[in-house]
């Protein structure tokens, strides 16, 4: 009989646990015909809504809107020019009609012309003090426990995990070891084009002009893993149809792979937005009935927050 | 006295070698001010002309036009078309004047139109059987002794240690395992966008379209290292004027940085092609009187390839 600690205490016992245990246990045994090498063990993570709460809007934008105000003074046109008349008053219905062009916009003004030190120095100093309206506390505290053990599970097994976010890959490294444990390399994510520059005293700068780089979404996620990591993970996490690219890259591969969805189906300790909820579609991505047809075709295991989830942040007891 | 192997043996002693023993010992010594934290322990090398040898062309560009001659019985309209009627008759006066369009179009008909895994099973094949026409040896033979020594000596030293090249990350990590003992994530360079599709079974697969998405050198490699790694390295290798940018990155960066280039100054044992010498200067980058005077002025280590290195070769004896 075993007597190691249950690696991951915050998950009730249910198939997506055992399927999780049953993926690292054959992966790493080496008389298993499942055994994959060390150098080979790789776990991506989607960020929002499958690390932390991305509900009612991603943190990022809550990001984006206070530096829209904290620039207002200096750009009056801004009160009467769309769409930043309505990002600045909070219109959250104008908001969700904006096109990819007005989202863009958006994301220049506020993530560019800066130096990459200097953009990771506003976000580190946002995050520090920003608080999520439902729960009065740092969004960094909005982390979901069992996630958080997943991780360290797969990293204590041998296994490099990677962030693989629609969101802002500056944003999040800003954060990350602080939060995940994860260096800046481990992260991948949506990116502006950096561009070399001298400064005054002829020391090389970054730069962050206003222009995309990756779009780290949907058929991006795959494509930047490719081009990040060189093949498809071993294991791979997500929560939307912005992951539906990755896991299907991922079970593209041979051998044994480990796809798994969270399902945002508890109103009660977060949020319920998935098949047969009075859904929320997000812009970006969402939990649709079609995905979800498609992961019990499949095979992929889906994650009921609800059922699967002892507790769901660290704070709690 | 110490009696711990010399980790730099085909070395001889003098500055260069001296320089990077200090660098590691005091970056690895947590009682040292300029200790450096294991997981900000990255060191970048440049690969043509730094790891292995770049003359009398580079490596990927004879594979560039073996697929050409390859493709040609399918492609008669290039017997009378430039850039390919030139490159078909390996015209190296008129290959010299190609632009850089001529250049990606003899890229994208060789490189590009194939799934990511069907083109790293042409790299892998050609170049195990591709020689070098001065020592009739495969390309992957051409490594130099001493720069792997480096290279392992950085890692037992709890350096992560990545590839930065001008060349092709997909050509690069064909057999940068094998080689160089890094794995695909450990190699940045040049890259065609990589395009998410489904094949006729459903299953994802990724396609190479003739479309550059990073050309990683000269500025473009303090980019990508900021794209994909998140910080200057501490320590950075390179040859040329394609590598001026990144060491310019690396010195950027506060504390303990090691910056150095190998200079090509032996033409009995390999080339002698740097500032002095009867040089052949490349499209892509040389070793200019320019870039030497700058690593002096700012102190960046010049590897003498005569004086610092006791073999080249690790087929040498």
């Amino acid at each position: 009989m075993s007597t190691a600690p249950d690696p991951l205490p915050s998950w009730n016992d249910g198939a997506a646990k055992a399927a999780i245990l049953d993926f690292v246990r054959k992966t790493t045994d080496a008389t298993n015909p499942d055994f994959v090498r060390e150098e080979d063990r790789i776990a991506t993570f989607d960020q929002d809504g499958t690390l932390w709460v991305e509900h009612p809007f991603y943190t990022q934008l809550a990001f984006a809107l206070q530096r829209l105000a904290d620039l207002a003074p200096q750009h009056p046109e801004w009160q009467t020019t769309e769409p930043y008349k309505s990002a600045l008053a909070g219109d959250m219905a104008a908001f969700a009609k904006f096109t990819m062009d007005d989202l863009e916009e958006l994301v220049a003004v506020t993530h560019a012309g800066m130096t990459t030190g200097g953009f990771e120095t506003i976000v580190a100093d946002w995050i520090e003090q920003a608080k999520h309206p439902r729960w009065d506390r740092p969004y960094t505290e909005l982390i979901y426990q069992p996630m958080l053990e997943v991780m360290q599970y797969l990293r204590s097994s041998g296994y490099k995990v990677f962030i693989v976010t629609g969101g802002g890959q500056a944003f999040v490294r800003a954060y990350a070891e602080r939060v995940y444990k994860s260096q800046p390399e481990e992260v991948i994510g949506s990116s502006l084009a950096a561009q070399f520059e001298y400064d005054s005293s002829g020391k090389a700068v970054l730069m962050r002009p206003p222009k995309l780089l990756l779009y780290n979404d949907s058929s991006g996620k795959p494509q930047d893993i490719y081009l990040f990591l060189g093949r498809p993970p071993r294991a791979a996490f997500g929560n939307s149809t912005g992951d539906q690219q990755m896991l299907e890259y991922t079970q593209s591969g041979s051998g044994a792979r480990l796809m798994a969805l969270v399902l945002h189906d508890d109103d009660q300790r977060e949020y319920a937005y998935g098949p047969g909820s009075a859904q929320t579609d997000t812009k970006f991505g969402a939990f649709t009935q079609t995905l979800y047809d498609e992961a019990k075709a499949r095979g992929w295991n889906v994650i009921s927050m609800k059922d699967d989830w002892k507790r769901i942040f660290t704070f709690e007891r």
